[in-house]
């Protein structure tokens, strides 16, 4: 079955092969959620799925923790609970159930392994309308950002995983020979035998806002190197893991493994077990999606594991001379509303020379830009659609008090800055009872680090003034050294800078996107092209993908046997 | 310059990408010291060269530290001083050093650093004689395995590290373009460039008995992906390790670049550096061999660093059934004299079931297969030349202290176990002064598990009566899942039993040789072929070579620029 999967997908794997070699742009799956591009009744029948689950406890059979239902996610749309519960296993029951299964999955060839994987990920594929309102009700993105970004965009992402570690795994043939004479005797051969073995069992702990992008990745990779993997999810972004976990074990149990190879380690906010499951000894590779405090905890707290982290960064833009500045802060403005600021590439901290920008050769005065980019931003929130469809509803409430916060309390307390622009919750049209917010822009000085050389979570910018290009090209690099940088902006037409600004952000760990416009989402990040997060600063080191990515999840073992002189005669 | 090199040595690259990929024997180096294989007076010139540096400071220009001279290396086989000293730098000299040569290794390019290694790599091999003569009179070993094994062996174990760091960062390019259309507007055409950067400082930590073998792979990876290294040599093995760094300082000042790229960390034996220079904040990539407990002190020491260590193991023999005992038992002997076992793939666990060995369809006595090692070992001694060639001598003091420690206190004192074979001085044919022992071999029951379940090194094998071969599997893997192990050995003519083996060693994480007769010392490991330390037990986690074993050194950093529409029309 699995070795038919292998065969089914091979056109796909040897496309993506190509993909990750070229680099060029590649997908085989749909962004679009419009009608044509999908089979007839597919929209339908996904929200009809996405509601069926509503107030239910989440089917799991055979899965650890039956006798225990619960689940807290509250739809940020409604403000209502969804009401779905998930069973909740203690660690050790997670680890017994995986344990059993692990044998059978280590027994698969690398071709079943790769066959099993590139059929789950095509199952998602097929759930992809279901997933986006799991997405978009638990982590407020927007319907047409969760089919894409939680749909086709994390699935390349786990095609990609996929495709580096098969190329990680075939690089060493799994049988080979060897013959050589030794001294003045008669050539010996070995019959050589190779076989990749996981480092141990693998837990996989996912954010609430934007899960499928970093989970895809991690679990492929697990399963692909035979790791059985335990999914820890955010109590409010359950739901999206849940559907991944439920496909993955009716795939396993279709090629005769067994269904815990693959388990949810669904918690209670109050009472969360990420902890004690990476102690646990079985588990031997950490995957996080999450806050820098805990990525870091989990890096120093667990030498002998091999642990991956994506955290957060305070992804900069240095604005210092564009050809056409309302498309450069149209670009930037919709970095700012993008799902409200809640991607790891959406950026933070605004650099702009006090002297001005230079527009082509005509310089406009500090205080012009930023009424422009005021203006910029404006646009994205008149149209209620546009505003609905780019900016979508904050994940939890925390990200809503602290808006509240800074704006309230710590702005008005601290010197050197000030509000430029308010947040206020824009009125959704189809959900009026959504959690939204619009940006707050905060102008800060310089020296006001305390204040911006942190990520603040959500729909929140500060516009740093500062003295010239240079200035802000030290500030900027010294932010992604010292507190991490997932991905940093730079506007130019001085190619002397650029290269400047190049050298200087790749010295510092952090990747830069150089003038990016024309309607292109700039924090947009494609499979096979963009790496995702470099692991040279501190915003986490789970570079999606490279050839790191996978092979520290396993090793190899090998024998190589003497063949009597008859049978190689 | 660098890139010429790359240009003359591609033959030689592309051959050795095949063999990495075939796993077939090939090493385009020379193992014979034979004169007809090298120019004329090539033996001569390597022998006076040595010779010269004896009672002499080590000349190296520019390096830090050269106002303290030291050294304290005392020849296995005369007992004499060498009387070389080397320059002494603390660790923020050094650090200082690498500092200033750093910026410019970076600017080269991939072709260019490879270039670079395959260079410095012919000038070795045009050194083997020199370096033959220099570890043969640190380590110990015969003249003829420092050839071979510190030469021919380890300069493959270096070309197979280039290699793989050649395409662990050619498996990205460094530059791509990406075109594709967002939503309704024109494509969008992003020209991007991938860097590769090391993670930082390198030091490369080296034993006594066999620097080479794992130092040239250490610091082959790590020039490779730009990364500047300090080499910190056993103070008994420094000289091996001083013309490395002399031949490598010399081709970079050739190609342009600075000497100090690498730097010698020599150290006196009671005022040891490693742990300062490995704790210091810009050290972030540490390779070690040596003792285990260092090597794990490291592991969980630096969580934020990558570590890689190989370390020991106690690695076991498994003698079950065999066509032809004396063949079988020949074998076992030779790697239980070759080097005196003071290599990390000797065997020292000899598992004999008590019923005895079956050879063909004849089961032999357990008595009467241990009377036939004995004569085995004996064959390798009665000849004095040919001991000299196979045993060599004794790296350190140490050795021959612990095993009289062995015989005198702890056997006596230890009730299941008795001397089956003492070790005594071989008369050396060339230097009567050599420090010399021929094998210890110890007889012990299963349960003496605190004597023979750690690592004895040097020429100190166990012979373990087991029950049976169910227990003797039982017993040896885990041996290798609790202590360690590097290499183990199976001798049996039943392929069912030999599957059971094969996969409880590996479900051990540990590799396993098979039936290795005819000659081919059994603890042979050739390059391109054997994986060297699987990373799955307490040895170590150092795989000579993988992708892993490089791609954890050096991450990548990225720009993407858009381009204007004209350009790309």
């Amino acid at each position: 079955m699995m070795r038919d999967w292998f065969d089914k997908h091979q056109d796909r794997l040897q496309q993506a092969l190509t993909a990750a070699t070229t680099r060029a742009a590649w997908s085989p799956f749909v962004e679009s959620p419009s009608q044509k591009h999908h089979p007839e009744g597919a929209a339908e029948q996904g929200k009809a799925a996405f509601k069926a689950r509503l107030g239910q406890d989440f089917p799991l059979p055979d899965h650890p923790g039956l006798a225990d239902f619960f689940g807290e996610e509250i739809s940020p749309y409604t403000g209502e609970p969804l009401g779905i519960r998930y069973p909740i296993a203690s660690v050790t029951e997670l680890i017994e159930a995986v344990r059993g299964a692990w044998r059978r999955l280590n027994q698969t060839t690398l071709e079943e392994r790769t066959g099993l994987c590139l059929e789950i990920l095509d199952r998602m594929a097929a759930r992809s309308f279901e997933n986006a309102h799991a997405t978009m009700h638990t982590a407020g993105q927007s319907f047409v950002m969760a089919f894409a970004g939680s749909g086709a965009n994390s699935l390349d992402r786990g095609l990609e995983a996929i495709t580096y570690a098969y190329r990680a795994q075939v690089d060493v043939p799994a049988e080979s020979l060897y013959t050589r004479a030794f001294g003045k005797g008669p050539p010996v051969t070995l019959q050589k035998r190779t076989v990749t073995r996981p480092l141990g069992v693998a837990a996989v702990i996912t954010c609430a806002s934007y899960p499928a992008f970093n989970a895809y990745p991690a679990i492929f990779a697990n399963l692909m190197v035979g790791a059985p993997v335990i999914v820890k999810p955010h109590p409010q972004g359950t739901l999206p893991m849940a559907l991944f976990v439920e496909t993955a074990r009716q795939v396993l149990v279709e090629a005769g493994l067994k269904p815990n190879t693959i388990v949810l380690a669904a918690d209670r906010s109050e009472d969360p077990v990420a902890k004690d499951l990476c102690a646990h000894d079985d588990v031997r590779i950490i995957d996080f999606t999450g806050s820098q405090a805990f990525g870091q905890f989990l890096e120093t707290a667990h030498p002998d594991k091999q642990v991956f982290t994506e955290t957060s960064g305070c992804n900069a833009v240095i604005l210092e001379s564009t050809p056409d500045l309302d498309a450069t802060l149209s670009a930037i403005a919709h970095g700012l509303c993008l799902f409200s600021s809640q991607m790891c590439t959406a950026p933070q901290n605004i650099y702009i020379p006090a002297d001005g920008v230079f527009e082509g050769e005509v310089e406009l005065p500090y205080g012009a830009v930023l009424q422009r980019l005021n203006n910029a931003i404006d646009e994205y929130l008149e149209d209620a659609q546009v505003a609905a469809g780019v900016c979508g509803a904050l994940a939890t409430e925390f990200v809503s008090d602290h808006i509240e916060t800074l704006t309230e309390e710590i702005v008005p307390q601290s010197p050197h800055c000030r509000v430029m622009r308010r947040s206020v919750s824009y009125e959704h049209p189809q959900f009026p009872d959504a959690r939204t917010a619009t940006p707050l822009v905060i102008e800060v000085e310089t020296d006001q680090t305390d204040l911006y050389r942190q990520e603040h979570f959500g729909p929140i910018a500060f516009v740093i003034k500062v003295k010239n290009r240079d200035r802000a090209l030290m500030r900027a690099t010294t932010d992604a050294r010292v507190k991490g940088a997932i991905s940093s902006y730079l506007y130019s037409t001085d190619d002397e800078y650029i290269a400047v600004c190049e050298d200087a952000f790749f010295r510092a760990g952090a990747s830069l996107s150089i003038n990016l416009h024309r309607q292109r989402p700039i924090n947009f990040q494609g499979a096979f092209s963009d790496l995702h997060v470099t692991g040279l600063n501190p915003a986490g080191n789970a570079c999606l993908t490279d050839l790191a990515f996978v092979t520290g999840r396993f090793r190899r073992v090998q024998s190589r046997r003497e063949l009597p002189l008859e049978e190689i005669q």
